[in-house]
């Protein structure tokens, strides 16, 4: 008879910052349910927890870890390790990845009793310098997917088991995740399973198939609950399993130690196919989901698709700025901890913490769309550098790797980093208590799924189709309309972006980014000076201003430097042309204080309240921001002139796995007002920006 | 008017262990000439010399050394860097890639007093964690292929220039080479160049296209140099550029200087596409080459191409045994000269030199299957190891990183690596003085161009075409009849491989693996132990072998240990079954002495000289096996009993730049008995192995 060995895994995650509610369901949906299941039945599995989310569960629900070790002591159950915080492995540097990883071995040790040896790597984002770090860290295995393997070159019928990989002289085993089994667990009934193994099965019963994939598939995804527990398909799943004689469940290390490896190989850069998608730029991915879907309906995509493939995890970081942004900082505090001898544990901690991967990129998730698990980053992030106690300074730098130089004031208060090759813009601006990045927004972006936004289904509307249905073959959305809410930003959405409006200009148009822009300053590149003394950057450019049919060169200056906690911001407007002309400018701040339903956090004008963040409106006063009761923290232009101030929210239109969403993603604050400007003569506009609450 | 800038530059390499008489013609027809051409031409380029070439260069024509310092004196030449021994750089350890970089640097600046920028990246194997190695190593950019920036989802239109890329918060400049271009420049005429430069230009001017490519294109290649230069093709070429006033040529660096990055962007591991298809494995490259041909000839090739590929590079180790065993060698030589404080330069150097690419892989140029550079990769390996003077040792462990532990026994003389899990075979066999390993064979493969042996053309047949055609177009041959020299290897082509042969095996149906073999000993894992002292190891195999239609156990045990000077080898075989048996049992080595044409070459047999390494045939005696007077080298079996000697040369069919050619790859010598073997009554096979010429 032929047989075959089953190794089943599940990887329980959740992203450093999410919601306390959110966990507790994930586990009351989701991780408890599963294994009052396994309990009762003779099959044997490995599972993977994060670690934020394994001390989480420590915490509250003790008596789960308590379950665990039992089935561990028992041999039914392995632990898998992988990165603490779920970094992306190959993203970070060298010597974290082992730290990483070190951190949740020593913890599972510590819970469960038992050495992990097989690792978890997050979200399958391999590249071949994986290798020499795992095995540094004491990994012996790492599971990936099959198409890792296909895009090597190897075909199905190799892929029944593991094979070894190297780098660098070093050797790690890779399993091949099946794909298929990915798509029938937990959706197909349990006979697709056993008719996909029989497939594999061999006379010696050396052959492994290989599943492991996020445990929220079992309870947490939509529909999956009723499913999975209450019409009991795991239950009928595991009774399957047990009652067929030719099938045999082994963990990953019983396999290891019991099999062979199948042979040598390298992979290259992969994730799942999908991510290989998500990860190209917009262009490139509809382009390529377009070429799927007709290779899924001409019947040719099996043929091509070990040679096809979209991009790589990396090319976010080239997509999204907010997600460079976020990497470069990370790689800054590593370095910045690297040069201070012996930093407090906390200040490592909030920086391994801050490289949980959920934050840094976009999928089927949420993730970089969601502000809280950016603020989670930023948070963590200036914690850190804030425990090393660091002098101010002014630092001149690519600091965000474009091949321009940024500049970053540090003082004891806040960092304030410039840009002078994109408007000169101020693009992040972190206050150290509380800590977080006061411009943690998100500019609004064409995304290839806004195509089928009209086609999306509330749960309601699914609900009337019935069955569980893979995230992969729905389109929802939670609420209908939310194509009135598309905008896409030409420039992108930080601060002190200098603007000429157009005679036409409306704060709805300009809301929606319909509007005249008659300068040359929003993006373009400015020169820059510092003073190190006195924390002052100094950029100006010399660009032009359509007025009415002429292009007339005016030259904008901005001087940027702290002034008692406040920031002083001076700007002197220069028409050089030789006759006088008329212009509507104005300065453009995009604020994130998250949360905007919340009572604590409204706009404010000349002290008055103006109600939610999400309002829309204009005002006119000497001074207008945005305030957070709660976090005692605030952005406030405070003018000696009355200016005009326009204030909206900003929304992105996302999809994850609950169907399209609107995200808040700060509000826009923009002051303006006519200028008359003689040939020559500066004009000044002078402010202050307040950021302490004591104030407000 | 519209203008664009041509970044021209050419790169020109020599292997490390090539022929002088080859360096020579290449200097003659193809280095020389084209900078005769240029310069009488105000044109501007950029060129990269691998270090072993340049140091030759240097050594033999430093007139033109000479004349290229002029032209970077005059701004019209910029020299490139690299690595010294143009090493694939993701797949040496990371302190070698500086080292070997650091090194071409300073041969330059000595040579041309100029201090490089740029780097040509061997074969364009690129892999994000080049980023890194190459900044440290004060690399300012790198040159690729443009398909490296389409595979990160770029198109066309966007590759008008250079990119930033980053790992690890270190920055590099990335160029993406025209692959237009490259099958455009020297094949067709100008215009065809000019005309894809104008579809590029741009009323700003700031666009660069990028043309870097292998120089011997210019007159080494098959009927280039007459095209190139007796028909005068060059000059035209530069002519036509500096007539045209749109188009500027620079050096790269001073493009680099002068326009901004294009934007930032990650690489995924990439190469030029075909070598994505070499590095495949067999059946995946057949598939992958006959979807090409279809996509091409149905125009859909285009379309799909940003989303297809083939492998990349480091799969070479897991296609070719021989080529993971020279990768491993070289990074156990790494950690070797680690060990030692402060090793002697001659052994840092003739490392650093072992990792010159050519001899690692294999595609449209012979390389891998090219015994000399194979030869050279082992010469300097061994020489680099012997200069450490390190103690006689017997080490276990993975060295081939297969997964399985394999042992190596370092006496004074000589390595014997064996491969337990692989036959007990003996793989590498390294005489220290002269350094060589005798075992550099290569084992007989299927590669999927030997299905167009039968379409190949010879030289004076094509010539008869006319033109000059790339390389990826012709299938030449260099020989008639090459079909019948093919024959594949069922294992692979070490030494001490122990076969029961058939009844019906011949030396003629063995020569090309069609015979019965009855055992299962080839291939099978054997157990072994070691004794360190006596630098012996022991191995054994309880296994079995058909003796008419049963199955009969027998065990086969192989002592083997050094014995003044010589290896001793004691087999012995023992009947497991309860009746007698009569057994065919053969013992095979492969050796390559290389150079199968000298006179000082040959088999000998008791003294007797049988004449080529190319000879076929069969010999009675005590002592066989074959002798190298040159390099005062021999591999001779000495039995205390007349056995029959097999001997024929292993030829391997490939394809390379001058069509298909077949190369000796060693020789097999097979030393066979019938046995009567006793229910459990061992037979010894007792005979000792010289190295050692004086005593031939």
């Amino acid at each position: 008879m032929k047989k075959i060995n089953f190794l089943f895994g599940i990887h329980n995650h959740q992203p450093v910052g999410n919601f306390e509610h959110i966990l507790e369901e994930a586990y009351q949906r989701a991780y408890r349910p599963f294994f009052d299941v396994f309990e009762n039945h003779r099959v044997k599995m490995t599972v993977h927890f994060s670690g934020w989310l394994l001390e989480w569960l420590a915490r509250n629900h003790p008596e789960y870890i308590e379950k665990l070790r039992s089935f561990v002591h028992e041999r039914r159950l392995e632990i898998a390790t992988g990165g603490y915080y779920e970094p992306i492995i190959p993203v970070i540097p060298e010597k974290d990845r082992i730290e990483q990883i070190v951190r949740l071995s020593r913890l599972i040790e510590e819970l469960f009793d038992t050495e992990p040896t097989g690792m978890w790597l997050a979200e399958r984002v391999w590249e071949p310098s994986v290798t020499k770090s795992l095995a540094e860290a004491g990994v012996k295995y790492a599971v990936v997917d099959d198409n890792h393997f296909r895009w090597a070159g190897l075909f199905d019928d190799e892929l029944n088991g593991y094979y070894v990989t190297e780098e660098d002289g070093r050797t790690l085993n890779v399993f091949p995740i099946s794909k298929r089994l990915r798509y029938l667990i937990p959706f197909e009934p349990p006979e697709a399973t056993l008719n996909h193994l029989l497939l594999h099965a061999s006379v010696e019963g050396g052959n492994a198939q290989v599943m492991f994939d996020d445990g929220e598939k079992f309870g947490v995804w939509p529909q999956t609950y009723s499913h999975v527990y209450e019409k009991g398909w795991l239950e009928d799943f595991f009774q399957a399993i047990e009652n067929t004689e030719w099938v045999k469940t082994l963990t990953f290390k019983e396999y290891l130690e019991k099999y062979p490896p199948k042979g040598r190989v390298y992979l290259p850069i992969s994730s799942y196919l999908e991510m290989t998608e998500w990860a190209l730029p917009s262009k490139a991915r509809k382009e390529f989901e377009e070429l799927l879907e007709e290779l899924n309906k001409s019947g040719e995509f099996e043929r091509l698709s070990m040679f096809l493939k979209g991009g790589m995890w990396r090319s976010f970081l080239a997509k999204y700025t907010e997600s460079n942004n976020m990497h470069k900082k990370m790689l800054r505090v590593s370095r910045l901890l690297s040069r201070v001898e012996d930093p407090p544990e906390e200040a490592k901690k909030r920086y391994l913490m801050a490289q949980a991967n959920d934050a840094y990129w976009h999928g089927v998730f949420g993730g970089l769309y969601l502000p809280h698990l950016r603020d989670a980053v930023y948070t963590n992030l200036v914690k850190a550098e804030s425990l090393l106690n660091l002098s101010p300074s002014v630092e001149v730098e690519d600091l965000d790797c474009d091949g321009f130089e940024e500049v970053l004031i540090s003082s004891k208060k806040f960092n304030l980093y410039f840009d002078p090759h994109y408007g000169g813009r101020l693009f992040e601006l972190d206050v150290k208590k509380p800590s977080m990045n006061l411009l943690n927004n998100l500019t609004r972006r064409y995304e290839p799924y806004h195509d089928k936004l009209q086609e999306a289904l509330t749960e309601e509307e699914l609900r009337a189709a019935g069955k569980a249905k893979t995230i992969h073959d729905v389109v929802l959305t939670r609420e209908k309309g939310l194509e009135n809410l598309i905008a896409y930003d030409w420039y992108e959405r930080y601060a002190l972006i200098d603007h000429f409006f157009g005679e036409w200009t409306t704060l709805e148009g300009f809301s929606k980014c319909r509007y005249p822009e008659q300068g040359d300053f929003v993006n373009q590149p400015y020169q820059y000076s510092v003073d190190a003394k006195r924390l002052l950057v100094k950029l100006w450019r010399a660009g032009h201003v359509w007025v009415g049919s002429e292009w007339i060169p005016i030259s904008v200056e901005k001087e940027i430097f702290p002034e008692n906690e406040r920031i002083r911001v001076i700007y002197t407007i220069t028409n050089l042309w030789n006759k006088p002309i008329d212009v509507w400018f104005g300065i453009e701040n995009n604020v994130n204080l998250l949360a905007p339903e919340s009572q604590g956090r409204y706009y404010i004008a000349d002290g008055r309240n103006l109600g939610s963040l999400k309002n829309f409106g204009s005002i006119t006063g000497k001074q207008f921001g945005v305030v957070d009761e709660y976090r005692k923290v605030c952005f406030i232009f405070e003018s000696e002139r009355e200016m005009e101030h326009w204030y909206f929210p900003i929304y992105t239109v996302s999809y994850s796995e609950g169907g399209f969403e609107k995200v808040y993603q700060g509000s826009s604050l923009t002051s303006h007002l006519r200028l008359h400007l003689s040939p020559k003569k500066p004009v000044e506009i002078s402010f202050k920006i307040a950021l302490e609450f004591v104030w407000c």
